[in-house]
């Protein structure tokens, strides 16, 4: 069963993943995995951090003559632009709603603060490295998924030029926006997943989705709509399609009593602003135990929503081989 | 570590769960047991089914003379009022958005179709009880675990009355109606999770509470409402109040980067208005694969959200054993 | 993938096991599985105790008109000879080398003491059942497996007659003997299981079997013996059967690097002898911390080998569905 | 709970660990670690390969100011003195006893085959580092482990010259010879693990151990001993040490019903001798399906006894951890 486990910090030498349960033979199309990778990678408009790296993830072991072999495949991603004295002047102060404070309770105060260390958003590029694998597991499958912005700083389904406009109206004001993404996952067959815990379809996804940072809620088909719902218009009325069941809506977002009903696999997921921004917020001195006012430096990106799409793909990918235990 | 496995189904001869990793020496408060059994169970107002069950557990094993063993604890209960004559007739005919389809591919027409066998809403009573010694197990730690009814059939925070009328209504046009249930986890300390996948306490918790029938969505603090919010209105500020670290507003519901804040988890959950309804359906016959018509008869609830409460909470009490690593 | 989760005591109301990840449609051969339920029942020779028992599992749940349905399959046994007065007043002498005293501490004294409890070899019989479960799944793929006493009381390979004469005088001198048992596996492919944690055959067999009660040590193929060989000697050479690579000695016991090699898997189990014997033993009383002597009355085995036979095929026949992902 | 994955290849670019749920705050003392990867590493006595590397790890991220920070911690070794020429005439000649054949099979011929690719012993090296680790966490506790040579080509506790005259003999002959190694864990507390399958103690140690690679068999205590013994001789008798209950013998190696009794844990685990032998073997050609004779050129250990020892005693430092729930 296909595992993955991440590690690094946003400013030590390298981030990666460990891959465990990789089928073998599979062509390791790297082309592929870094055109995701590209998707994520900081730098590419004005909307992202500043930060440049090649994210250029060096295989050390699991692959051969280009072919997975079966055995744990390791990438690893070097950090090369790295500007630790950015946080130095803020290693006692916590931003409001990030990792910082948790990460230094949790750790006893041993956490790399740097950058947000492990908790950094940096740490998806390693995520969209699995997920892409995941993908090229199931492309001969005729699974795909694809993510979109479903809402952002309040406008549903923004145009790029709108978005563009939000965003840098929200970071002239040294803020930050958040929204929704929807995914969609085609060609699942019905029957996978279980009502069980530890076996519910809806289950296995958001556990990996929450592993997404900045992730604060899921819902699939209709969502939260649902809630205002009578059954007799949540319900989606079987028919038949060329000798195949399906159903007329799809309210129920392709997963009936933990299991897929072979329709398309629907998902939202909020993603909440982000919270490094350079407006002054109060937080506490975890050092001197006084509260103060913090003015985040550094580089961050007011808005991550496009960057976050193939994340939110290559979580759903990884869920998707669980579910198909691939 | 605690863990439950549920087993039974509707009308099959008993359910039940299996607990391992229970710490020995919990006196196994039987009387609280069936309090929240008590509060699940079916038959006690207008809105409920008219099924009417003791739901009295026995205990096979794990407990000795009042106190747990350490060992496996086994809890079993009776299904006694059973009319499996009522869903003889729609064998071959699932329930729009019920687990009746599913369950019938998952397992290649080899699933106990009669009152939804595995997937029915009863198999949430051996849950209730799981739930309730976790609940056992965390109150001596200070924490405790409320549910209440956010939204039902439209209505934000209905009175009881409120909610029978709509429920009624719904009833009355052979209907269901559905809402959101806001889950509070008081007492929890700071530091509990971690960021990664299947150690990030949002996923752990949505995992326990997507294994509850009809939640079709989970979110914490402000959830999807953070998708309008700009980050200097999401973040939540740092002060201290009495040498603890707080946070002036509590947006992020409890949790930062995975791993719980010191405030109150806040969650929500969208419970989908109940499938099984009387309202003609459309619908495939699976076995002569012919599109028909479904009228469900049996005994149905409008509404499940009142009873849902306690499951809710006991779903939540397991994924705060899991995060304590209880 | 198929689990197993056993629970119960020697002296409460019932024991059992849930089965979950059970592949729906499986035909549950009842005669079967009670065959084998009796092959490890007492009371059917002068070798064992004189309880005897029906061990007449009751089906629960998972199975619906003889088939099972993919969902968790529970079986109780009911307790119905049990005679708790022959524990009470050795309540607080742990017998030497048997789980009283070892159940005592990590249970803080909470444990359920009469005839061992969670600890007896009672517990054998869910597994049994749960390892008859595992042969049906095994059975169309080809796949046997079967057990027997390579050695006992210091005899190799004995005759039914060689070993009830052994036990026979080791009962009537108050004492108990041991043995090994040898486990064949036939009819694997080559190709399962890996060279990694977790995934290791060996190690995977090693898991199952160790969870029999008694036994102490298990080694494949030559096992110990190994010690003493050289690389030419213990190497088991390639050679060519209508097409099919094999090897010409099998001292590595089915299993290279963690995986199978296509040839049967051979592992000895060794079986200590069982420690309830009625020869007085040194003892510590636990309750007032004073050294005293034991004499254990009750009814006990004075030899476990014949009776473990199904035990340990179970055992086996539970790694094997592990192994090949069932 | 403490969790290593293990990657690389003999002959790929590095070969690494990942380890998860190290507890933060620990100082890694690099140069105990590094001391116990001499202690396994190639090229120190005449008895071993010449292949010379400096096993030296880098770490990529868990580590920050010279502490953990109960991130995962990856540590990675290059593979610098790799002759990969060795290994190409042999690819399609699988050496008896390795993991060469099972390894082809397992992944449909896509296994890196140089120097074993996956399933060398060079693999152990960070099995090392992780089990020098685990140790770092358990000496806090008093916890220590230590392994020795029982048994090396037949000959019981060789000394040092015995061992390495017995050893370059079966070189002259280019052969290998095998042993037995014993491990003893002394400061154990009484009371950790359960009977339990996935729990039980013995167990859990012998998951660990086989993922050693030559590991062919374990015992506990007395282990195969243990066949030909009396109830009587083989029971441990309690008695009192200063007020601490204690066993006269130690039979059962320091665990009895799958749980710790106080005593030291002592194990033994037979090493098969070394497979790859330079001596002309018979094999299969799996390309053309032919039967030959193999010479196995390269560089190999006729004996690997002496430089097991601290791999057995970081898998058995390994297995503490997760008995201790560390």
């Amino acid at each position: 069963m296909l595992k993955h486990e991440i590690f690094g910090e946003s400013h030590g030498p390298a981030i990666g993943v460990v891959l465990t349960g990789v089928p073998a033979g599979l062509v390791l199309d790297m082309e592929f995995i870094q055109s995701e990778l590209t998707r994520r990678a900081p730098g590419t408009s004005a909307m992202s951090t500043a930060r440049r790296e090649a994210d250029t993830p060096r295989i050390l072991s699991g692959v051969f003559e280009g072919k997975t072999t079966g055995a744990p495949l390791c990438a690893v991603i070097e950090n090369t632009d790295t500007r630790s004295k950015d946080y130095g002047k803020i290693k006692d102060l916590p931003r409001p709603s990030h990792g910082d404070f948790t990460g230094f309770v949790a750790s006893g105060g041993c956490n790399d603060y740097r950058g947000g260390g492990h908790f950094s958003g940096r740490l998806t590029a390693p995520l969209v490295f699995a997920g892409a694998v995941a993908k090229l597991l199931l492309r001969p499958r005729g699974v795909t998924i694809t993510a979109l912005i479903q809402r952002a700083a309040g406008i549903e389904t923004p145009t790029p030029g709108q978005l563009e406009e939000a965003v840098l109206a929200a970071r002239a004001q040294e803020d930050s926006v958040g929204g929704i993404l929807r995914g969609t996952v085609s060609g699942l067959p019905a029957g996978l997943g279980a009502p069980d815990f530890g076996e519910n379809a809806e289950g296995i996804f958001a556990q990996y989705l929450f592993a997404v940072p900045a992730v604060k809620g899921i819902s699939f088909g209709a969502g939260f709509g649902l809630a205002d719902m009578r059954g007799s218009e949540a319900n989606d009325p079987f028919y038949l399609d060329g000798g195949r069941v399906k159903t007329a809506t799809n309210h129920s977002g392709g997963i009936n009593g933990g299991i897929t009903n072979g329709m398309d696999v629907v998902f939202d997921v909020v993603i909440r602003p982000t919270p490094s921004i350079s407006k002054p917020q109060r937080t506490v001195n975890l050092r001197t135990m006084e509260e103060t006012e913090l003015v985040v430096e550094g580089r961050h990106d007011p808005c991550i929503l496009h960057r976050a799409l193939p994340v939110i793909e290559g979580a759903a990918a990884l869920a998707v081989c669980r579910l198909m235990n691939l």
